[in-house]
């Protein structure tokens, strides 16, 4: 990889032209990282919801031309100056956080602050004015990827040209349907070479949503009730992580009862196929459970789920969580005297997690056989090129995580 | 007062007949207490708004006719069979609590439960599948007034009569807009006989839900940064209590700055005249706070404040707590995006206290110097058919709390 270092590099990627419209296949050139940066090979890269989210235009803040993809798994080409966390060779899982970071940092740019920002994945806002709540704050925001909602690095330009000479946008830090993506180094979590990057990939978004929004977020605790309303990836990751956490009773909701035997196999006791009951889903649950439940998680993005998921915990200390992405526009809302009755309507982004000193830790775990996932990749294609085969797996409602090799 | 004991006592009583009616002044017969009750002679009774809002028709399940009432200061005349925990002469406050008791009263009343609750103040469901979270719920719902919600007494009879034979309902377990009225056991806090009742009446339901929103359900902490919406009274304690905790920003929020000058006082650092603002009030206190602030109230009833109280809160940690009764069929809504960037949403009933734990205490603190009340008390009136013009002053909009000697 050495005679590339410092040059720019000309490889395949799939460039979204514009909503509703298939990837191309196009060739582009990747500048080299600048400072601060890591220039990696993209091995493996999964699909998430969020990518077809913004494919399909529902992300009003979508910017095209731009390279999806956020969810994979990379080895270092080479490193920009003053790079000292990762070194070429390194395997790495891009920290895709969640594009509210740019609305921070848009913010803070203006700011003395961004100089220390930067350099550091801690905000200093928080660090002044809120150290007695910095580590849930660093839990919760780990700032791990400035600027990534712009469509840009951090210092405002594309390392991306198409074959015109013209700019592709950055795509929430990662954009890593391409053979070869430039990354913030504080977007760089460094895992274990220990675990293939076709499994490791996917603790970079969905499987880590699911399992932090458990452990950090709602903090499920043992001998609990849980309910999961969506058996997606996420959906599933709840479900493990609630198994793990200790919950003795987890209610898994889908209108597809294909999905309730894998659901099953990871935890859950029972399953309501919401599509067939003569009642709203928050009044049979509630019924089944006396009372409700402890925990209930949303993860389908459909506000009115969202609305159930509340409305079926546990009058006087039930917690609902959003997960799910609602389109644009979608409000949710109840009768406030849900809230008044004790219950706590909370959200969360990529579980809580500080990608770069998490995603590290749940790969060991899943090396040291504590934390399967193979249950999760259901599709495998190989090539750049079918990434669009991919995406129309996604959509065909069966599919949990489709992996393309690169 | 030995020799009314076991019999029927006649009094003056206020009545309210039907909603949007004003309350009439009539002669009724207070029964003698049965098994786990208490009669008291009501010497005080201060006006809270769900007294109105359910004379005013806002609340779908007021029953009528009944006897309003619920934040007083009384003196037990006599105990039925069993009662220990008060004795004639002693100075209680009727634990009024919030209706919703009733609706886990009614679920319950039907099973083997119901003897073990009426003798106590917990809820065995929770102590028998909840222990871990028993502290918690107690704190948030300690169901001290069976089947209040009901118009009746826990047995289901009302020990009220008319003039004309007829029963009258109960009203939240207290009833006290009547010169006698009968409690469970259960529902009586006894206090210090130091304060005087006209102004201990005052922590039997707004100042305490106020105070307990901070304390209790929010936590609020030293330096953290509190805005409430809406300066009655409920909103007046949120800021003293916030003071207390050491909040060392407090922003105030009224349509009407008349009231301004009192949240000062009490320790406000910002007041905020939502009325003459060229933008949502809650982008204008974003901006003013930067990002936000730590800990919101909502003390309006109104569910676009609320939401407005939920989307000032601060991204990443923000809580937002709803304290006001929204009228009917009226819903709270938002963007689930406010919440998967870190916000929480919380509601609370009685301020998380458990009255006759907590209501002991916080007269202690007032007769201490410690929690002063008397700038809550802006109207005094003289005999219980002297309520309709107490009425009359807090629908005025002035008045925070008017206290009726009885």
């Amino acid at each position: 990889m050495a005679s590339t270092e410092g040059k720019p590099i000309t490889c395949k990627a799939m460039v979204a032209r514009g909503p509703k419209q298939p990837l191309v296949a196009e060739t582009i050139t990747v500048g080299p990282p600048k400072a601060g940066e890591v220039r990696v090979k993209v091995i493996t890269n999964a699909l998430c919801h969020t990518d077809i989210y913004t494919l399909d235009g529902h992300d009003p803040e979508g910017l095209f031309p731009c390279i999806l993809g956020h969810e994979a798994g990379c080895i270092v080409e080479s490193v920009g100056e003053g790079v000292t966390s990762v070194k070429p060779g390194d395997h790495v899982i891009p920290c895709c956080e969640c594009n509210v970071h740019a609305y921070f940092m848009t913010a803070i740019a203006s700011s003395f602050l961004l100089q220390i920002l930067t350099s550091s994945c801690v905000c200093p806002r928080h660090c002044l004015f809120k150290s007695s709540l910095l580590l849930g704050f660093i839990l919760a925001f780990c700032f791990q990827t400035p600027l990534s909602g712009q469509g840009f690095m951090p210092d405002g330009t594309s390392r991306f040209t198409d074959q015109d000479g013209k700019p592709i946008f950055h795509f929430m830090g990662c954009s890593t349907m391409s053979e070869y993506t430039v990354l913030a180094e504080i977007s760089c979590a460094k895992i274990s070479k220990e675990l293939a990057l076709e499994k490791a990939c996917l603790f970079g978004c969905g499987v880590s949503t699911g399992l932090g929004a458990v452990w950090n977020t709602c903090k499920v605790e043992v001998d609990s009730s849980v309910a999961v309303f969506g058996l997606g990836a996420v959906g599933l990751a709840v479900i493990q992580g609630a198994k793990m956490a200790g919950a003795s009773r987890i209610i898994a909701v889908d209108i597809n009862p294909e999905k309730f035997a894998t659901a099953i196999e990871l935890g859950a006791t029972d399953c309501v196929d919401s599509s067939k009951l003569d009642k709203p889903v928050q009044q049979h649950i509630v019924e089944m459970t006396t009372w409700g439940v402890d925990y209930t998680f949303d993860c389908t993005g459909i506000t009115s789920v969202m609305r159930a998921a509340l409305e079926c915990s546990h009058r006087g200390w039930g917690v609902s969580c959003v997960i799910g992405v609602a389109a644009s526009g979608h409000e949710i809302s109840t009768r406030p005297f849900q809230l008044v009755t004790g219950r706590t309507w909370k959200g969360t982004a990529f579980g809580g997690f500080k990608s770069r000193r998490d995603v590290p830790k749940l790969v060991q775990r899943c090396i040291d056989g504590k934390l399967p996932v193979d249950h999760f990749i259901t599709h495998k294609f190989d090539g750049v090129e079918n990434t669009n085969a991919a995406i129309d797996a996604l959509h065909g409602g069966k599919c949990l995580r489709a992996v393309v090799k690169y």
